[in-house]
């Protein structure tokens, strides 16, 4: 409709700018019931929060997170959640530059040339800044979606550098600066990272999100295929690039017999998948398995070289664009692409119980 | 909303199952006074129809379009536009077997699971048929875009051949049965799938899709940003399991300075870009380049080996699908993915107007 | 979003002109499971059929409904069903006068001034032929609501002309062509309608509908409230120029002692209100009382005194509508009604189950 | 979709509870460039405000609204406008008696059974605290729709007692603390209503609002009709039971040579209507004329007199509300009604420009 919402019976709306008073998010469309406090959603956006290793953004804002309404007495009430983040780290700074000139890979020019104006601070609304209501979202739709769903994220890929699967490790990634489950290529990422970090230099990466615990049935063919949904709300994300389901992009290269997930009668009497290349999707809906996604985010645009552009003139320049900047700003998206996913599920979760037969 | 709808100011609803009397689609938003006639939607069905070559299903449907309403002596009128294809060819056939048990990599087991039933016949409404729907719709769609917008499609991958993209020619789509854009990869690619067809079996493939003409501006962000739109269009399509934009999965390898893409003012004053990375899109905005999106699409389930599974009674068994299918479901996904472009674009030429500037 | 589209989790489009070819509903979002023929849908049809009796315009349509998909050996399937209506009396006339002049009180001006075109024969897409789309959409809604609840309507006022209450009898309703529940009111209605027919005028009434059944808690507070939404399927009815629920426009007249519904304990525990002032509906959500509509229809326009008008050129002129008209258009309102009424509540019952506690 | 947004491009999405911390809105789908500070909105706001005369309630809330994104130097940006207005006035009093029982005519009951759960104090999230969020969003609907268009209301009927439409005349409307155009009605409604408040009673009301200056051309056939989406704005406003447009609920008792709007070339070549008996709406579509719409307020249902209700426990008892209510809060009303007009225009304005020919 108008932009800035997303779901449709679990639905949520941001707005804010990067150096406004404040961001926030309004969820609506959450069952009343469920508890939740303040404490439910900060640990998420903590675990976004920038500044807390070397290789991410030193901008210190502590997004503390306040509840405005539709929780009562520490339950939901079935009406509107307000969430608000104060922006506390707007600091002062000269944007002359950035005001007169489009900055290359940023959304300078797109936003100029859409609205005729542009809150240049800070990148505006277009900020990864934003990606804070929508952790703050993805709290919420965790509580709907119950401790029995899981969903989990990592880095997988920074750079040419990619994971070991045989390593992969959940515990392990909260134990490194970049959500990596494997400890050896976080070692290794680390000295890579901290290369390109001296250089002022930025680079890519691939974010992987998994969702275990799901009941078969989810999505809703044939344009509201839950892969489809999954695929808008990562592509959504600052800075992503490309969004595949399961095997992804690999499955253009096998043949029938090596892509379909063979079936067996599991204990129960239910139907087991041997495999999972499907990334837990088929035909759109949900089959039980885990879902599973991935996407690429793009090397930050901000760099400490020199770019050649033009000013709002129209006149050739050039622009270096200093100040405090991720180098790789995969490693933040690895919370918001959990919080996505989350949103997703609770959305499809509440329309799959609105035509769920008996 | 209900799953079978498509767009927001643009958009459609398809309905029908692949051996019902017939499959349609509703194009609702569609401005008045466009010269519209079945000759204008028949050309791009009769691209995606099977059976013109030995790569793909032999079912043979003429795909006849009806318009059914919302034209009036030639024009739009402002209604909406009813289309309306028969199905012919509903070869009576033993369905019993597929009836009975789950084909691995279709949507039979998910389909059951959510709505615990399903008309099993040639698929049902999982059927590629249905996407004959969009390209019906997506011809309505270049009407609203105009001349000057030009949306083409190619296949640029079969398993593990790429197409060399030093040979592009888009002439050469039209001369082979592949929409392959490189002679010299379509000659080898009929070898390869010949080779593939004659086992059986089946490959996956990639297809790009390439819009040009396009004005700086469409795209709403943050959730309804033209990349986050454009990749839930394609992975809706049948098979689809991944979608990039631009440079895609890349940029997850590339640095800053190999990222972002620098721009100069051009002859008449408008800043030009100096290359593509983006694929035409910043931050959820056309940049005024060519978009360019690509999508991976899983080899058809159906195959000439027995694959194991389970029956609806759960127990263990095998399953072997005859019957007509396409050793590579990618190639006709190319008019398909031409298709939702060009929806994806009417719609958002359609917001873009709403809130254009004086 | 387009314009065609009605309801959000249980949602119909409608397509289709006076003097096309067909014209027809696709409802989306309709539960599997559920068992539905012709036969479930036909007889409502035959009920707002035109021709029955001389108070409704004598165009013979027999508005037979096929059904096209969405329905499997006799049961839903959770897909969308495609339901069309051919139009069979397409008279031949000529339609010189209409296309070259506006009819007063006709959409004939506003659809010039929007579209800048119109299918001018029998009133194209403006025709009150379209409701009979939306009695088809209303058969399925009621197999959504089921047996327990019951959607009724009945012809409460004819010009000033009202029905005593106090004579109400549902089971009159069919016994005269007025659905008129009140068999006195319906005999002197007779002998009224015959002067208004016969003098070639028309005039207009007020519809009732009643629907029994439904538990409390259907509708979505603030703006999605279930009279909100009522208000709004109504308003949409051809010819429709207020609504009101409960004791609607009387409420302004009333103190707050009077209007309110005190409440006792029931037999079985749960409270009973003392009246239903409130029409069944408080806060937007239903009580779990009668939900009570009424809406006023206006008097067909086209009658057979010449009215002031100006042409397509801007010159002053007159016109005479002759055809075939209804001198009331409010009879045929009245399954209409009853029909928007069940789609209401079927959409605001998945969406209930959506949000169910526990 | 989740109840509390209202509108397709210009949208907006309201939060809050009556004695929460603060409510609010968010107001998506603004044009760019367009002037807006805090000074634009609070106007209308203090023109909401409680507590201005002796006829509304006695609660004193500054109502301050304060821009918290969307806004740059004084010009809309196209992002997301968050309003939100702190709650000052949450007089710390005893909620025992509402938080146990059910008040007849307000919603406890209905929030009570569909969320098992309800905020109690001063109503929560029905309380008509959440209109001064309309009025807000209004404000930057009166933006959208520029200084060409004109909305205005004004209470045309309290209990049995109506204006005289002779003697209306808006600039009376801001002389009298009930909006009333006519000053001999205003002063014998203070009379009237000093009665009803010191018996502690309360009294219906009607409201109409009147929009000039609108091109012809708004409002989207069928089912998105401009009267459609009027009547579900109005009744989704607290205490509304009826809406009509237009001549409306008399247009029943009217033959169509009575109804039927005759039209003249004006002075221009335009076609000029003889009278607006169709309160400026034809097949869905504006006219040009004024728009016209009415709607029934029922008394509010606070009252100093005991009425029957049941507990929690589903034992009879009795209620009696104290506190600060509105003897008539159909005066309240009407700054809303126009901000639901405003609202619903501007979305209409914006769809009119997306369709709009050449």
């Amino acid at each position: 409709m108008a932009g800035n919402s997303f779901g449709t019976l679990f639905r949520f709306t941001t707005w804010g700018e990067s150096h406004g008073p404040a961001i926030g998010v309004v969820v609506d469309g959450c069952p009343s019931l469920l508890s939740l406090t303040e404490a439910d959603i900060q640990p998420w956006l903590d675990k976004r929060r920038p500044g807390q290793s070397r290789y991410t953004t030193q901008r210190q804002e502590p997004d503390q997170v306040r509840i405005l309404s539709g929780v009562f007495e520490g339950q939901t009430t079935g009406t509107p959640v307000s969430l608000m983040i104060e922006n506390t780290d707007q600091r002062s700074k000269d944007y002359s530059e950035i005001a007169a000139k489009f900055r290359p890979g940023h959304a300078d020019y797109t936003y100029w040339k859409k609205y005729g104006i542009r809150d240049y601070r800070g990148g505006g609304r277009s900020s990864a800044r934003e990606t804070a209501c929508r952790v703050a979202a993805g709290a919420v739709a965790r509580k709907v979606l119950g401790d029995g769903v899981t969903v989990r994220g990592a880095l997988v890929q920074i750079g040419p550098h990619k994971v070991d699967r045989s390593r992969w490790d959940w515990a392990e990634v909260d134990n490194n600066p970049f959500f990596c489950p494997d400890p050896q290529a976080a070692a290794e990422w680390a000295d890579y990272l901290d290369g390109i970090r001296k250089s002022g230099s930025s680079i890519g990466a691939v974010v992987e999100v998994v969702a275990s615990g799901l009941p078969a049935g989810l999505g809703d063919p044939l344009y509201d295929k839950l892969d489809g949904d999954l695929a808008r709300a990562m592509m959504t994300i600052n800075a992503v690039k490309g969004v595949e389901i399961g095997n992804g992009f690999e499955a253009a290269t096998l043949t029938g017999e090596q892509n379909a997930d063979e079936m067996r009668a599991g204990p129960d009497g239910e139907p087991e998948f041997l495999s999972n290349q499907s990334g837990g999707i088929l035909g759109g809906i949900s089959t039980g398995q885990d879902v599973v996604v991935r996407f690429a985010v793009k090397p930050t645009s901000s760099i400490l070289t020199p770019r050649l552009t033009v000013d709002l003139q129209g006149k050739d320049t050039d622009i270096l664009t200093k100040g405090r900047h991720d180098p790789c700003v995969g490693i933040r998206a690895v919370p918001v692409g959990e919080a996505m996913m989350a949103c997703v599920l609770a959305d499809h979760l509440l329309r799959h119980r609105a035509y769920a037969r008996g």
